[in-house]
C-alpha cells in the first residue's frame, strides 16, 4: 500500500493544510517519507460532521454486523502484513518482536470487543415491568439500556503505535459501543497510523458500515487536537499520554458550553512496597525482575515502576546491591524521539541534584543518538518527603529506591501518595497480614493492585482497571483497558410504557438477542 | 425532639458561626425558630475530617451491616412521625399529603438501597483466573470490583425537602456504597434537615457505624457549599437544584487541584411531543393530563413538562381550547419561597413579552403572598426557534405550547433541543411508525423517553434514568434515581495474584457473598 501522507475524512483523502510535516527515525534522525499534511479546523469539521451523519446509521446496525466490523478491522490490520512492522520499526525504533506481539494484542483487543458486542449483555438492560393496579397510583413500564454517546475523538500515543493509536483499546471500545470514531493520529508515527486507518476504512466499506463511522487525522500542532476536543458535535475523548496532554484536553473539554468527559490516561509513578519478609526471602529474585520491569520497553510504559520502597535493614542493603548487579548489564537503547529522551535526561538530572538521592547504578552500553540507559537511584524516606518533584514521574528506564526507618513511615509514604495506575506489594503471607493496612490504603490510590510481581504487562480481559485516581487519569471510575473500557462510551437511557415493537431488542420482552438482564431485579437471561 | 439550629458534625453538635438564618414560612411570610447556624469553614473541615476518619471503619463493614444501617435509617425517619410532616408543611407549605407520600418514597428508596447492598451484586464483580502455562508469557489471576470513592459531599434540594434532601436518594446511594456523607442543608428547611439527620445520626449509633459516617451542616450562604466542594478529602459530590448552583459546583470541582466527579441534577423543560394521531383520538383527555402535570406540586419539578409541541391543525386549535378549559378551575397555591416566587413571575413576564408569544390561559385562585397561578401560552414554531430564551426552563407551573407546520418542523425542532431529563411521546401506534425517526432523535437528547404519559411522577426502581445530557445534568452517564445511582460513588479496582486469604469476600473462589459474577467472562452465581 502507498503511504499519502494525506487526512482520510471518512473514505475522502484529504490535504488541504499547508504545513506538513514528517516522521523521524528515532534510531537515524532521517526524516521519512511522505510528508504528512498537519489537518486544518476545515478538515476536523468535515470529519466531526461526517462522524455525525454516520451516528444514527451505525448506532442502528445489529450487535453481529457492528461485532463483524470489528473483526473485519483485526483482520485487515494482519494484511497489511510485513509493511505495517516495517514502517512501525522505522519511526519508533521499537524492536519487531515487539511490535509483532503489540499488533497481536491489537488484533485480540478487537476481536476481545467484538466477542463483547456479540455476546451484547454489555448493554446492562433493565426491565421493570407495570403494576397497572398499584396502589395509590399505577406503577409503569420501564426499561433502561446504554446507548451510544455519539461521535468520540480519540489520540493516539506515542509508546503503543498500534495498541493505543489508531485502532487500539480506545477506539475498539468505542466502535464497539456504537460511537463513529476521530482518530488524532500522534505525530511520532503517522505512517503506521495511515496504514491501520485504511484497514478501518477498508473494513467498514467491505462489512457496509456508513461512511464517516471512522476518520483519521493527522496533526503535530496541538490545534488539531483542540478542534476536536471543542467540536460541539463531539461527546467524549480517549486519550493515552502525558499529564500535560491529558489536563489540556480535560480543562478544555470541561470549558466547553457543553462539557463533554474526558477519559485520560496520564501514566503515573507505580510504587512497588517491598515487605520485609519478601526482602529476606527472594532479595536477588525481586531485585532481578524490578530491574527487568524498569528496562522494559526503555521504561516508555504507562505502568512502568518508577519507586520502590523497601524498609531499611540489612536485607535493603543487599537489595540495592542486587539491583547494582543485575542493572550493570542491561544494554541502552533508542527512545521514542529526540524530545522523549530530553524530557528523560532532565528527569534523571533533576535526581542527581536532588538533596539526599544518590546515583546507585547506570546500566552499560553507549548513549549515542536517542539511545539512553538504565538508571537507579536511592534515598530516604526524609529526603523522599521534602521534595515533591521526586514523587512526579520520569518517562524512561529509571527507578528510585526509598527506604523508610519503620512500618509507619511506609505506611505513611503510602497515605501521602497521589493516585496512581497500579501499586505493587512484595511480600510473604505473613507481611500481608502485619501490613494490612497497607492494602486498605493502595486500594485508595490505584487502579489496581499487584502482588508479588511487577506492574508492566496489562493483561487485556474482563476484570483489568487500566485507570485510577487522579493524576494518573482524569476519570477514575473507568477503565482504558480490558472489557469494561466500553462502558466509557455509553449511557443509559430508559423508555417508559414503549409498544414492544418500538422497544430495542435489548429490551423486549422475548429477549430475542437473549442477552443477561435484570428483570424486576432478578438477574437472568430468560 | 428539640431542634437546636446547630450543625451535626458527627454526633457533635457545633453551632460556632456568627452568621444565623431562620427558615420562614412561605405561606405566612413568617420567621420559624430556632435560628440556624450558618456553618463555618472550620465546621465542614471537621465534619469531612470525621467523614475521612470514619471512611475505612466504614468500608470494612459487611453488606448486611451497612444494609442494616439504611434499614434503620427508614425506622428513625418513620419514628419521628407527625413532628417531622408539621415542621415540613411550615417550612415549605407543601401539603400533608403529598409530604406524606414524599415521606414514604424516602423510606422505600433507603429500604430498597439496603437490598441492593444486602443482595450484593451490585459491586459488579468480575474475575480472570490464571493460566500460569500460557504461552508467551502466564497469565496472571486478576479479579475486579467496585470499591467506595470516599467523602461524598451532597447538597439538599429545595423542591423535595425529604426525597432529595438530608436522606434523600443522594445519601441513600452515597451510604449504600460505601461512601461516609456530610450533606449540606437546604436554607429553606434547616429544621426538616435537622430532624432527619438526628434520625441518620441515631441509625448509625444504634447499628454501630463509626462516628463521622454522617454529617449534617446548615448555611444560607454559598461559602458552606464551596467549602464542601473544595475539601481535597472529598472525592464526589451530587446535587439536585438549579443550572445556576449545579454549574458552579462543577466549575469548582474541575479546578481543584485535583478535580472530582460532580453529580448535579440541574432541571429541564422536558418537551412533551403530540403526534397528530393522538391529537385527534385523545384530545381532551391529553389536555387534561398536561394540565394536571404543569400545574402538580405547582410545576415545583424537575420533570415538569414545560414545552408542548404539537402539529398546527383543527386538531391543535381544539386543544388549546381543552387546555385553557382545564386550566381555569387550577386553584392557585404557594410556591416555596419569595424568591422561587420572584423567579416564576420573571419567566413569566419574558414569556408575555416575546415576540409571537401569546398567553392562553391563567388558571383561577388569588396571587397573595407567595401564591402563583397555572399559566399556559402559545407559540408557533418559527417565533420559538428565533428566541432562545423560550427554550429555557421557568420553574414554576407554566408550560409553553409550540406548533409546528410540518414534521420537519417537529423534527428539526427536537433535533435543536438541549439535554433534558425527559421527553414524552403522545402517539397511536401509527403516529410511531410515521415518526420514528423522533423516537431516534429524543433518544439522544434526554435520560428518560415516555410514551402516552406524563413526564412528572419518577419512579424508584432498578431501571429509572434520572439523568440525561447537559444542561440537565453534568453526569450524563449516571442517574440520580433508581439503584444504579449507586455506581455514581464506586469505581472500579482490580487485584492481580492475590491470595484467597486477602481478597474481598466478594472476589473470593468460594463465592461466600453468593452474588452474580462474571468468571472468565461468564455470568454466573455459583
Amino acid at each position: 500500500m502507498e503511504l499519502t501522507g494525506k487526512n482520510l475524512i471518512g473514505n475522502t483523502e484529504s490535504g488541504k493544510g499547508e504545513k506538513l510535516f514528517e516522521a523521524k527515525n528515532p534510531a537515524t534522525q532521517k526524516e521519512i517519507n511522505p510528508a504528512y499534511s498537519n489537518a486544518t479546523e476545515a478538515e476536523v469539521g468535515e470529519a466531526v460532521f461526517a462522524a455525525k451523519k454516520a451516528f444514527q446509521g451505525y448506532k442502528s446496525k445489529t450487535k453481529d454486523e457492528r461485532a463483524t466490523f470489528l473483526d473485519a478491522i483485526a483482520e485487515n490490520i494482519l494484511e497489511l502484513g510485513d509493511q505495517l512492522i516495517q514502517r512501525c520499526m522505522e519511526e519508533t525504533a521499537l524492536p519487531e518482536a515487539r511490535l509483532q506481539g503489540e499488533r497481536g494484542r491489537t488484533v485480540n483487543q478487537l476481536k476481545m470487543f467484538a466477542s463483547v458486542v456479540r455476546e451484547g449483555s454489555w448493554v446492562d438492560a433493565r426491565i421493570d415491568t407495570a403494576i397497572p393496579d398499584r396502589q395509590p397510583i399505577p406503577k409503569s413500564d420501564i426499561r433502561q439500556m446504554q446507548i451510544p454517546l455519539g461521535p468520540v475523538g480519540i489520540f493516539g500515543a506515542s509508546n503503543f503505535p498500534l495498541a493505543f493509536s489508531v485502532a487500539g483499546g480506545d477506539t475498539a471500545s468505542a466502535l464497539a459501543a456504537g460511537c463513529p470514531v476521530v482518530v488524532k493520529a500522534h505525530p511520532l508515527h503517522p505512517g503506521t497510523s495511515e496504514l491501520v486507518g485504511k484497514a478501518i476504512l477498508k473494513a467498514a466499506n467491505e462489512t457496509g458500515m456508513p461512511n464517516g463511522v471512522f476518520s483519521l487525522v493527522q496533526g503535530i500542532s496541538n490545534d488539531v487536537g483542540m478542534a476536536i476536543v471543542n467540536h460541539p458535535e463531539i461527546k467524549a475523548i480517549g486519550f493515552t499520554g502525558s499529564f500535560k496532554g491529558g489536563k489540556a484536553l480535560f480543562d478544555a473539554a470541561n470549558q466547553r458550553e457543553t462539557p463533554i468527559p474526558v477519559f485520560a490516561e496520564m501514566g503515573s509513578v507505580n510504587p512497588v512496597f517491598i515487605l520485609p519478609g519478601a526482602l529476606k526471602e527472594k532479595n536477588d529474585q525481586i531485585a532481578k525482575g524490578l530491574v527487568g520491569s524498569v528496562a522494559l520497553g526503555l521504561g516508555q510504559f504507562c505502568t512502568n515502576p518508577g519507586l520502590v520502597i523497601t524498609p531499611d535493614s540489612d536485607d535493603s542493603d543487599k537489595f540495592l546491591q542486587n539491583l547494582k548487579v543485575h542493572n550493570a548489564d542491561m544494554p541502552s537503547g533508542t527512545m521514542l524521539s529526540e524530545q522523549i529522551k530530553i524530557n528523560y535526561s532532565k528527569g534523571i538530572q533533576n535526581l542527581n541534584k536532588s538533596e539526599g538521592v544518590t546515583q546507585l547504578s547506570t546500566s552499560s552500553g553507549d548513549e549515542a543518538g536517542n539511545k539512553v540507559k538504565t538508571q537507579i537511584f536511592s534515598a530516604k524516606y526524609e529526603a523522599f518527603e521534602k521534595n515533591n518533584s521526586l514523587s512526579e514521574e520520569v518517562f524512561g528506564p529509571s527507578t528510585l529506591n526509598v527506604s523508610t526507618g519503620s512500618k509507619n513511615e511506609m505506611l505513611q509514604l503510602a497515605e501521602n501518595l497521589y493516585g496512581h495506575l497500579t501499586a505493587t506489594i512484595q511480600g510473604t503471607k505473613e507481611d500481608l497480614n502485619e501490613y494490612s493496612e497497607l492494602v486498605a490504603i493502595l486500594e485508595q490510590k490505584v487502579g489496581r493492585l499487584i502482588f508479588n510481581g511487577f506492574p508492566t504487562g496489562v493483561e487485556v480481559c474482563h476484570s483489568m482497571v487500566h485507570g485510577g485516581p487522579f493524576p494518573a487519569t482524569t476519570a477514575p471510575q473507568s477503565t482504558s483497558v480490558g472489557t469494561a473500557a466500553i462502558k466509557r462510551f455509553s449511557r443509559p437511557v430508559c423508555y417508559q410504557d414503549f409498544p414492544q415493537s418500538v422497544l430495542p431488542d435489548s429490551l423486549k420482552d422475548s429477549n430475542p438477542l437473549s442477552i443477561w438482564r435484570m428483570v424486576n431485579g432478578e438477574i437472568r437471561k430468560k
